[in-house]
């Protein structure tokens, strides 16, 4: 774990004091984004020091050639990546032509980053005292605005202390970046245009193989004491960067500010020859407004957000610290306006993984989503993968599947698989699973079934033809079996009938079925269209039928339980609490053979079925089922942990869903896996958000009616949510003595509370 | 499968006609080696088409940096790799100042490539119009000294045939070479010193990071019509090469011809500050016996190897040029001189595969040179595993194994592991027993027990404890279980319970115990020496024990065989003959996983348990697990077939077994497995040997006594081999009517034929 040097604070992150090995750790924690964009918390002065430079544009990656040590056939030739972008933020500031650098200077004192996440910004103050023992305050803010979502500011503040100085301001931009991850050393960018007239620049740059085109922009204003100045800059121009420097004598405790508006203009929203001028009108726009107004509109749509998806606690500053952290940041990498565009595993705060969606966009994601968003938000994730259903389709082709039958990739950016380990790329099938259940779980939360007739069943024909192929009968157990694949716990690989898969596989099945049946009944224009698109008939449902109904579940007498997979009691089951801490975490320690043949589970993997198909279990076989598989699980997935705390609290046991909650919530600030420099684990955080609604509000959708049955840990006065159900808000207050139900938007809604039917009116 | 381009002879591998897509096939099939040094059979003169440069020095390798795509705890760092070494045979030829080069040349005819396996040398001869129009008839001869290891020579003869011309012979040395497997694109040699004499050149390099110091040398000598000529050579020097420029006119039918001598002394020999002088030595040497002579004394040193080596096959000559490419070239790759190398995979003819030496050794190799050679060859070959057994345990420790349990590695050069796929690297630990197996098959063979109190004790002590502490106790059966191994067959990873590797394991814990105690009474200083230090104990044999008769192996009542891995009899059990032809072969037709749920097997696996451990087994269940297995596999690997025939052989299945026998011993040459430009199978050649003296001659060791029972196959008219057994030298000529047995050396000898007693004596 961290040294925890964040402070708890309920609105903000704050950093005091600098220290250089925490740089990286910083520049991911106080990451800014927009949806649209976002970025490490990078200085925009010099640093000298050991940095993770990132600054990405939602949606323009780039296919690096696949580096493996042995190739297997099936690999995908190319690899969708998250790719540093043009960088617009740099602000080169000298001081009597002594460069700032704070991994140099000879003090740096008061030294306090914060990211303020009520309002949207991120701030950094410090005095430092320079080689020439010149001392300066430096207070600079930075946000990526919301209202214009091309747009990022920066307002840098340079008061010199001890003397009268000249300042030197030389905002620039650069596109001759490079990815940290990249597999050959690649150029990534190619750079066609640097201009600039004499106040703006401007870098259109393309990615290469991809052909993404982008304009890079920047115009400054300056002021003295807050009076604005205009000064005459000096352009500096390289084939891939362009500066303008801007001189000013500034007296001892005079304030220099530089105002800086920067950002991109791309292709997906701008007809590429237009980047230019797209540019000059956000400029144009944000000259029009000044810092100051943008920041006040940031504010306001900060507010607007909360409003409907602040989660406050009162009485744990950590716990109220994490939750806001978590729904910040979901908020900062995704807003559910395009649906070209996903929730990436690191948003916008690193390169790690590669592409940009996995399973964890349906299983995670998609309930935050639909309960603080309009539904149509959800909508947008469930047709991106309606979008890529053809490229699923020809990925279930390159592994031997046929007749349609799809196979959604493990990772991706444009619907093509991004990964290359076989034991994942091909084996980690129930990804395929979790996308039929997100539809399942729109219509069960939204009751918007149009999605389906529209689009989601072709989804789910091509879902369920997969796992009709994919199974296979075994004489020896005169059932169908599931071979050699990846449950959801990724230390085991290759395992035969992992219950989660096979249990996933048949429900698919059914459920396509199921919604076959139910479109010819009710939607036959729809239906006419999808048999003539995907030539179902009749006897391949029946086929399929015979599969999901003879399908082979591993089953324990002994235990009573399911068993994760076939063999799973042959292994030394020793529990976590009786494994020498010294060997953990495991996937630091051991060596994956030794992780395999352990029983030590990463993630939910039994328990993410009981969790799906709650209502198909009873509490006592839930209860069973955790007591069995939670004893070995090491959690060392940020997945695991909000899983295990909505069923913790189900199951009456709060005080270990309230350690589950803590680390699924403060899983980053208190980087618990050490790796928090590489970027945060952002789909995790919808999962931290579910721990709260789901697993202490114990939120579900019964008989198509929103439930609750509250709980609340010993450790909190009292918290609150706001979900958004079929266009009723209802705020939920719980205490230790009671919980309240208050509608804010809609008509009165009857809903269940501890199983007895209640309904919520406007007060 | 090739276009089976190779001529049927005898005694020599023959390619005729000039085709430039062939260039890199026969650079491997008509590759040339000393046990020292080896070469592909790339042309002298320049050559612009596709070619595959190689030229290797017994034991010198380079550490490359590992490349994965995905990290796993245990990985080596570093990954030895054959390297490709500095090249001494280049000779540019010019013809009135034009350069040589088949690929560019007008016209090229009568074009022939001869590999003499009987005299041990390499000729090529064609005629070529060059641009110019001019012809050349050009005639050339090479071979890698056996007399004088450190030396090759060769003969390069011009002749003009239309015009009177002046040729430029230019002879010269460069390191500045590289790998065509290379991760990181390293600089694998440092050239040092690039040294003349006006006749002689030096180019003194070592490889970084394992400073193996090498001196490459060279010398030539001219003649027209055989008559010795002087030319003053002009010397071109840069800093990774060196050429001597001769030129001379020669008239139309002129013969000038160059014998070019040149080789590598490296610092296993010599000291690495006494390279060059040592280089002067052997060019002394050379120098002295001149061409002709130094190529007799190749003839006479091949007729050595093949008088014990050779089998003979009457009526089937593409039978018998198989068979006799698979000898040669196993002498060609190592000779049993010396107890730090071993024999790779490809042996000097490829890169592929990294590292040398495999389990391959242990279980396809050591029988050919212990029948064929010295016992002290195979002795040396038992040392080399020896000497590499800290480096084992070591290696173990990696994988979390203690107490002085030995891993030996899947892949290695110096005792390190060279392969970095976690489900061989980590998991096909079968390796293990093979090295064990193999101190058994010593003894048994030669009789000689004195290495195992010397040496292979402590062997398979450190072996024995690996498998105590891999198998572990399941409840659930009441029995040990060794989870997550790949078996022999590669084609399923991460099985539980693979009958081979845990019969393995069970019978290496009851071979070191039976020898601990025989060594306990029998060596009492040996035992001494031993137990204090591995420091054994009553107690720890115990537990071995306990692992031992409580192994467990899964079998099908209804089969009534043993099953490959827990879950086999689960699969779709379509056999290879109702598998769609399109499909094969399965690793280049299907993604991997699909292999790995699919039944089938690529080499043997249950059955290569059965070959080890025969006597263990009935025929009848031999016959039943042959019945079972063998039409699931596929037989994808070069180690697959040469089993197969054995046993098809034992069971009187002829025709299978001669088919199988075909298919082992012209694997490459009739390029089965699409990839012989690659390099050639060396290890499983040493697996057609077996094929006749095992399989079709039934030779066996039982109880301790020499055995056979002759077969032949319907297509052959007799063959015979000869063996070495315990310094008697034994001839088996078999034809249809009958075997005879001749006692070539040593006293009369008691051995089994038929399973009834025959002492062979002298004539």
């Amino acid at each position: 774990m961290n040294q925890e040097y964040i402070q708890p604070n309920a609105w903000s992150i704050i950093e005091e004091g600098f220290d250089p090995e925490k740089v990286k750790s910083s520049e991911s924690l106080f990451s800014i984004g927009n949806g649209a964009m976002g970025q490490r918390a990078n200085f925009e002065e010099d640093y000298s020091g050991a940095t993770f430079q990132g600054s990405y544009i939602a949606g323009v990656y780039y296919p690096d050639k696949t580096r493996v040590g042995w190739w297997k056939n099936g690999y995908p030739e190319y690899f969708a990546k998250v790719l540093n972008a043009p960088s617009w933020i740099g602000i080169n500031v000298a001081i009597n032509g002594e460069q700032l650098d704070l991994f140099t200077c000879k003090k740096v004192e008061n030294f306090k980053r914060e990211l303020n996440m009520k309002e949207g910004w991120l701030s950094r103050n410090f005095k430092a005292t320079l080689k020439s023992g010149i001392e300066i305050q430096v207070d600079v803010k930075r946000f990526l605005s919301l209202e214009l979502d091309e747009v990022g500011a920066i307002s840098y503040t340079v008061t010199p202390l001890n003397n009268d100085v000249t300042i030197l301001y030389e905002p620039y931009l650069d596109s001759g970046i490079t990815n940290e991850d990249s597999n050959w050393d690649d150029t990534f960018w190619n750079t066609t245009a640097v201009t600039e007239n004499g106040e703006q620049a401007f870098i259109e740059a393309h990615t290469m193989k991809t052909n993404f085109h982008t304009c890079t922009f920047m115009e400054s204003h300056f002021f003295l004491n807050n009076d604005a100045l205009h000064i005459k800059p000096v352009t500096r121009k390289k084939p891939q960067f362009i500066a303008f420097m801007y001189e000013q004598d500034v007296k001892q405790n005079e304030k220099f500010t530089i105002h800086k508006f920067g950002g991109y203009t791309v292709d997906r929203n701008h007809s590429a020859d237009k980047l230019v001028s797209a540019a000059k009108d956000v400029l144009a726009k944000t000259e029009a407004l000044g810092f100051d107004n943008l920041l006040n509109a940031q504010k306001e749509s900060w507010a607007k957000i909360w409003e409907m998806a602040d989660i406050s606690i009162e009485g744990d500053v950590k716990a109220q610290q994490g939750i806001r952290f978590n729904i910040f940041q979901l908020n900062q990498t995704y807003l559910g306006k395009d649906s070209r565009l996903n929730i990436g595993p690191k948003g916008f705060t690193g390169e790690k993984y590669g592409g940009s969606t996995y399973w964890d966009t349906e299983a995670y994601c998609i309930p935050f989503y639909m309960a603080t968003k309009d539904q149509q938000v959800a909508r947008n994730l469930l047709k991106y993968r309606y979008n890529h259903l053809e490229k699923a389709i020809e990925n279930a082709e390159k592994l031997g599947f046929k007749n349609g039958a799809a196979l959604y990739p493990m990772v991706t950016m444009n619907g093509e698989e991004c990964h290359n380990e076989w034991e994942i790329t091909f084996e980690e099938i129930h990804r395929n699973g979790a996308i039929a259940f997100a539809i399942f779980n729109y219509y069960r939360y939204t009751g918007d079934y149009s999605y389906i007739p529209e689009k989601g069943l072709e989804v789910l024909i091509g879902i369920a033809r997969f796992w009709h192929q994919r199974a296979t009968f075994s004489t020896a157990k005169n059932k169908y079996v599931i071979l050699g694949v990846t449950g959801p716990n990724e230390y085991e690989n290759n395992v035969n009938n992992n219950f989660y898969t096979n249990y996933l596989g048949q429900w698919c099945i059914n459920y396509a079925l199921e919604n076959i049946d139910k479109v010819s009944k009710e939607f036959t224009a729809d239906y006419d269209r999808i048999v003539d698109k995907t030539t179902i008939s009749k006897s391949e449902l029946e086929q399929w039928k015979k599969v999901a109904d003879n399908m082979y579940f591993p089953f324990s007498e002994e235990h009573d339980i399911y068993l994760q997979q076939d063999g799973f009691l042959d292994k030394e089951l020793i529990t976590v609490a009786n494994l020498d801490k010294s060997q953990r975490p495991i996937n630091q320690k051991w060596s994956w053979d030794r992780i395999l043949r352990s029983p030590y589970i990463k993630q939910a993997d039994v328990l993410q079925g009981l969790y799906f198909f709650e209502d198909q279990f009873t509490t006592e076989e839930l209860e069973r089922h955790f007591d069995f598989y939670e004893p070995f699980t090491v959690h060392e997935s940020s997945l695991s942990p909000c899983v295990h705390s909505i069923q913790a609290a189900k199951l009456g046991r709060m005080e270990q869903a309230y350690q589950f909650y803590l680390r699924t919530s403060r899983l980053d600030l208190d980087d618990y896996n050490h790796e928090v420099e590489e970027g945060l684990h952002i789909t995790s955080m919808a999962g931290t958000w579910m721990s709260i609604v789901e697993g202490f509000g114990g939120m579900r959708i019964k008989e198509n009616t929103l439930s609750f049955e509250p709980k609340i840990p010993e450790q909190w006065k009292s918290y609150s949510f706001k979900v958004n159900f079929r266009n009723h808000i209802i705020k939920v207050n719980t205490s230790h003595n009671e919980t309240t139900f208050e509608l804010l938007e809609g008509n009165p809604i009857a809903i269940m509370v501890n199983d007895k039917p209640v309904t919520v009116s406007m007060k």
